[in-house]
């Protein structure tokens, strides 16, 4: 027996630490006028193959599967073209839409460290406004997330509209201008030498490949430098970009969320903002999620040419995160008390936890049937506070042994009295609000 | 474009209503001390197949397909199996086990109302428990959610061993007492007469379906009736029932945890009590939820001789959970105020909602550009209580104008005020606790 590779169960520790960050993202999302949408995992294979959804890339590596009925599905490889197809199908929805889904996507491709074929996306999505305050909404939203689960990031963007207008400032033509965005997009991975040899694979005229690598030779450049050096003042690119730069820097964002000429994102349906979220003090190098306004996609897959789609996105990447938290995994939330019966019947058990459960107090019960040391001893390594015992004589005087594990105390007390002391227990918290 | 027949797509009301019994779910199954567990949705064919998980039935039903490697796969149909594969795939897991798991199952079977080919299973198991008390601990957590979903509902039971001393003292071969078990179930929908016809069908010797019918014919019969009619007393399978009725008795859950000696459930992997929970104040015939214990399968699915795996599970049904609440559908949790520009910039108004989000209020956007009598016309239909206006003097000022739509009142204060105000908003709660 073995896990379909790339695929992984949950529990314990690192399942309670998942979770935690999914109620962090989640409160955040809500905080910031996000409300829930879940979509169906399967999916007609037609939705998700249409030349406006992933692309050839993605849609190689989709599960496909037929029905009883021969009818041709597949498994949904991410959040955003399910959407979609959610506002085609209601057409009454009134826009702005700001919605999000927290769910498992299918992705048949190489396994890597953070790359697996069954994982979480974590999606933020507004649909509807046009203005860069999207944006800016979401790269705020980014900026609390991280803050509240205490990781230090920084948000990096740009904007494809205005790389565009560099690459036909340069000469690039129209047909390889993604591809040389793509690939000074990996300036910061494989470097200028790494660009010029994937450079040299696209038959670029000379003149053109030379004018890619005077502009990745600009040590980060400003906005303005590479604005001005390419003629660019009042393009519809440099607009977008200072339109979002102003805002940033009246709301003292400018330092959390840095313009990066050369950022780009792999998908080919940006039109707009591109950003993506790296982490800042520990050299972690994976994306901890990213995105930007695809204002094309949900129009042309939706077929209505009378309301215009403008949509701005964000996807965190739980994997990642996870990987960086790893080490701050804690023990499940566990119950702060263990029932011991030492001559109580079953009964008198459930009936004493049913009383302690009542108090919104979780109760462990011990069932074990083992001697009392050998319970105690097990107890006191396993991080839950108190231990009460229910002994036949002290029961039936309404009393019960409350055993403070951590100050080796004990004392007889009512049951009242024991979930007094239980409800004024505070459990730890792991991230800060 | 459509929807992959028996899939949904959630959101809006319906979605906030799944997502508080989702919650409500969560927090009474932490309560009772389990954890949480997320299993593989993707899951190797082989296991999904084999003898000893679902059943024929079920492996119809099962949705297959291939990966690029042609590796045969499934997606899970329950979420049983699931966990079963994660208690062989990690030896070292300490008994007993308690874990919850909500999660997407897939079956591609007949779609009706309440039987989808995508669906949320709910489910609870303990693991390492031999004793009645864990059959009588999930049945306290049964009841104890449907109270805070304010759902009035009876739990009735039966024992699978002792209705199989019954067959047998009934004379039913051994080789149809799960089939006479399963018609005897139906005796509540298709009543007498429906349950004669099945039996005829089944070629029992004519005494036999005779002591079957007489069976049948007992009108709401006791335990201690049934028992001593077949001569059971002291039975294995009566004593399971006795301990457990013992144990309802003392906790005073007798009335809402009924006997019933009809009662069988669909899955043959069931060794001992099993339960149902149904509506009672309404004539919702659905059931709710259901379980019982399981002593077998998932020790042959690990295939380790060495370790009893005794289980008990019980499965909520959040399908038909929701068919019930439809009607008491609320809006999803919506912000308690909504901010207008009127005259301020973009810049201006995420910084007041920043300054309101770190607060920990929810705070709506307008960024519609539309005139403030149709913003705050449609406002005033949404269930917003608050409008802050953010006029450009106003702001320099340091203040804004909160309107209370409710009160039709308007007034100019200071942010702080404003906040002040919209923290001490109270949020109306659906379901008691």
């Amino acid at each position: 027996m073995q896990n379909v590779k790339g695929t992984y169960d949950y529990f314990g520790k690192e399942q309670a630490l998942r979770r935690r960050i999914q109620d962090t993202l989640r409160d955040k999302f809500e905080l910031y006028d996000f409300n829930e949408m879940v979509t169906t995992e399967l999916t007609e294979l037609d939705l998700l193959t249409s030349k406006y959804a992933g692309g050839d890339e993605i849609i190689k590596e989709m599960y496909q599967l037929t029905d009883q009925r021969r009818r041709r599905l597949g498994l949904r490889y991410d959040l955003t073209i399910p959407f979609a197809k959610v506002i085609a199908l209601n057409p009454g929805m009134e826009l702005p839409i700001k919605r999000y889904e927290i769910g498992k996507v299918f992705r048949d491709g190489p396994v890597k460290r953070g790359r697996l074929r069954e994982f979480l996306q974590c999606d933020v999505d507004v649909v509807g406004v046009k203005g860069p305050e999207a944006e800016v909404e979401l790269m705020q939203l980014a900026i609390d997330v991280f803050r509240s689960l205490a990781i230090k990031v920084q948000l990096k963007w740009n904007n494809r509209r205005f790389l565009g207008e560099i690459m036909a400032a340069i000469g690039v033509p129209a047909s390889e201008s993604l591809s040389v965005m793509l690939t000074l997009d990996k300036l910061a991975k494989v470097g200028e030498a790494g660009v010029k040899l994937e450079l040299a694979e696209k038959g670029l005229a000379d003149e053109v490949t030379e004018a890619v690598i005077e502009l990745i030779a600009l040590q980060n450049p400003t906005f303005e430098e590479v604005m001005d050096k390419y003629g660019l003042r009042g393009s519809a690119g440099a607009l977008e970009v200072l339109a979002v730069t102003d805002i940033l820097r009246k709301l003292g964002l400018a330092q959390d969320c840095a313009f990066d000429p050369f950022l780009s994102r792999g998908l080919s349906f940006y039109t707009g903002t591109v950003y993506e979220i790296f982490e800042t003090s520990n050299g972690f190098a994976s994306s901890l999620g990213g995105g930007g306004r695809y204002d094309a996609i949900i129009g042309q897959l939706v077929g209505r040419d009378d309301t215009e789609y403008s949509a701005v996105g964000l996807s965190f990447g739980m994997e990642s995160i996870m990987a960086l938290l790893e080490n701050r995994a804690s023990e499940p939330s566990s119950a702060p008390v263990i029932l011991i019966p030492v001559g109580v019947t079953a009964a008198e058990m459930l009936q004493a936890a049913a009383e302690l459960r009542a108090s919104g107090i979780r109760v462990k019960l011990d069932t074990s049937g083992r001697k009392l040391k050998n319970i105690l001893a097990s107890v006191a390594g396993s991080g839950i506070r108190y231990a009460l015992l229910l002994g036949e004589t002290e029961w039936k005087a309404g009393m019960v042994r409350l055993k403070d594990m951590a100050e080796r105390t004990e004392r007889e007390v009512s049951l009242d009295e024991a979930i007094y002391v239980l409800e004024n227990e505070s459990c730890p918290l792991l991230f800060a609000n």
